[in-house]
């Protein structure tokens, strides 16, 4: 495999064992499996949820959904407060699947009314304490108000709610009371409404709390995404093991400074976003690790990004790192947060040479 | 106009009017101007620039310099450590344009100069006080020994420096102050070498330096880019007037929390990069503006961009706002860094409705 630019890489190996984790955990506890494909956007990594058993997925914009949908997925849920501005191309896609949509406020279901004439599916998005978006948990008025709207004409799925919160948790005891938090709220909204509609469903999902939860009770559907390749954000949330991040970024190395202990890669902010950990207060926007042919190796003494400006990247090697390196070496970097840095290389390259492709 | 997403909106006007400043200024000032193009990073700005009677520019990457090529730009300066693994694209290139490279160590050179006997014009990056790239400005045995090693087979064509240290400056004396020390140690350097080398230049230029600077004594080239387009963190700094910055991202009301006074719009680390200024203690990712159908215009109360996931960004809003925005609204934000958000948004619109296109 021949690296001459930052290229992100892929462990299949890792990435397959996250998928198949999460589908029997969903498979032992009952759980519609809906997985968020908004982490990797690829329709190959797709392919391994479809061969996993999957038909169900989760987007967070149009434009996704329809680059799925062309891919062959026919049952999409757009986990993103419906924008009304672009009904004419959710009404076009929904000729052609089964679409999803979410309703996180009155108003905006009191527009979309007057819209379209085309039966929606909806959920209501609910807050159960992330306060991000979509109606109080414990707002049964307004929920019931919002509901009542759409009565006879769109098809009522169920409650859904992300509890984004739990990425700022700061042990795993904080991610299992915030998801046993959230699993209350929604378990009392579907007992409420159940009698009146009784095939809905509640659906929930954030990667911390999909990946250490063992109760799911009161939930029916789960909608995790970032586990597919986890990154440094889950690791030090304790949410995964460092050997289960499955995607590292490949960068040469440019430049070498002895005296400061630095090491400039090519490899910056349009590569990695600019998200970074604090560790001992200083900024952490990736860790270093040994590449090898088939993977990566996590280094005993840590060198990590400290410093991104567009295309260059500052490492703060350790001695053992300074010994080794040279100019034109290849440095791999575990990222902080996988969605953004998928976003930006814009492919994926495996440990067998293969171009996967990312929309 | 129709805006169903988030959409780089472009102020030709604006953009037009510190393009031809930034020229007027390096002619009054009998500099040669070699404007970096990765901040717009598209071709028809590049023409702008092309009528304005430029003809010298700077990239950041060889696959930048391969875009502009093909768009006919033939006199090019990759200001970044020359990354030895792309040796064969460089020679490629430079078979077609004058194409400058960096040579940032002496361990750099001796490598280059076993891979390659396409002769080069090189310049040596210094290190005047950023710390990032680049030979120690007061190092001269060291940069004599990296010279030394090109002598007879490559063409040295002078110093080049980038005091990204203006950016991190809390006044604009402190900007003046750094201008002032980068411009003594070049001045030097060229003083030092210029016997041997009678045809070296001096090249620098970061946007701050540049904007706001006088004073270019000892410099004979300047490479800015920001400029082209600024933002809130070169206002921040006292760089430019708000009504200079030319780029504002238009994006899509979605959601509106009243008891909160916040807004959810379609537009997040996705669309805007995850860069932030602080304001009193408060991460700050984009300041909102008023859209009118020519343009966009500051509010006196201030709401802002508090909070960015993959695609939602959350405003805290003042009652102004709240009082006025319906879902389905298009705000105006004006970003915090303007070429990670150009980078990401992948596209810009102008008020006369034409697209123009972004690497």
């Amino acid at each position: 495999m021949i690296i001459t630019k930052p290229t992100l890489l892929l462990d299949l190996q890792k990435c397959r064992k996250n998928i198949y984790k999460m589908v029997a955990k969903a498979k032992k506890n009952d759980l519609i499996f809906r997985p968020h494909f908004k982490t990797h956007q690829s329709i190959q990594i797709g392919e391994i949820f479809r061969k996993a058993g999957v038909d169900k997925i989760t987007v967070s914009s149009i434009g996704m959904a329809q680059y799925f949908a062309d891919a062959g997925w026919e049952d999409i849920t757009i986990a993103f407060p419906f924008n009304i501005l672009e009904i004419s191309e959710f009404e076009e896609l929904a000729e052609k699947i089964d679409l999803n949509v979410l309703i996180s406020s009155k108003a905006s279901a009191e527009k979309l009314i007057t819209l379209t004439n085309r039966k929606l599916n909806y959920f209501i998005e609910v807050d159960a304490g992330y306060h991000r978006s979509g109606l109080d948990a414990e707002n049964l008025e307004q929920i019931e108000n919002t509901i009542s709207i759409f009565r006879n004409k769109h098809i009522f799925k169920g409650f859904l709610t992300h509890s984004g919160n739990t990425y700022q948790a700061r042990s795993k005891e904080e991610i299992l009371k915030i998801h046993k938090d959230t699993s209350t709220k929604m378990k009392a909204l579907k007992d409420k409404f159940i009698d009146q509609y009784p095939n809905i469903i509640i659906s929930t999902g954030d990667t911390p709390s999909c990946t250490l939860a063992n109760d799911f009770d009161g939930i029916d559907e789960i909608r995790p995404g970032n586990f597919v390749f986890f990154d440094l954000m889950q690791y030090n949330l304790g949410v995964c093991k460092f050997d289960e991040i499955a995607v590292c970024a490949a960068c040469p190395v440019v430049d070498i400074n002895p005296a400061r202990n630095q090491i400039v890669i090519y490899g910056g902010g349009v590569h990695f976003s600019k998200e970074y950990l604090l560790n001992n207060g200083n900024k952490n926007f990736g860790e270093v690790v040994n590449l090898t042919s088939s993977g990566w190796q996590r280094s005993e003494k840590l060198s990590w990004l400290t410093s991104l400006s567009q295309e260059h990247g500052i490492i703060q090697a350790s001695d053992e790192l300074m010994n080794k390196i040279a100019i034109g070496d290849i440095v791999g970097i575990i990222p902080v947060h996988s969605c953004m840095t998928a976003n930006l290389m814009g492919s994926y390259k495996t440990f067998d040479d293969n171009s996967l492709d990312h929309k």
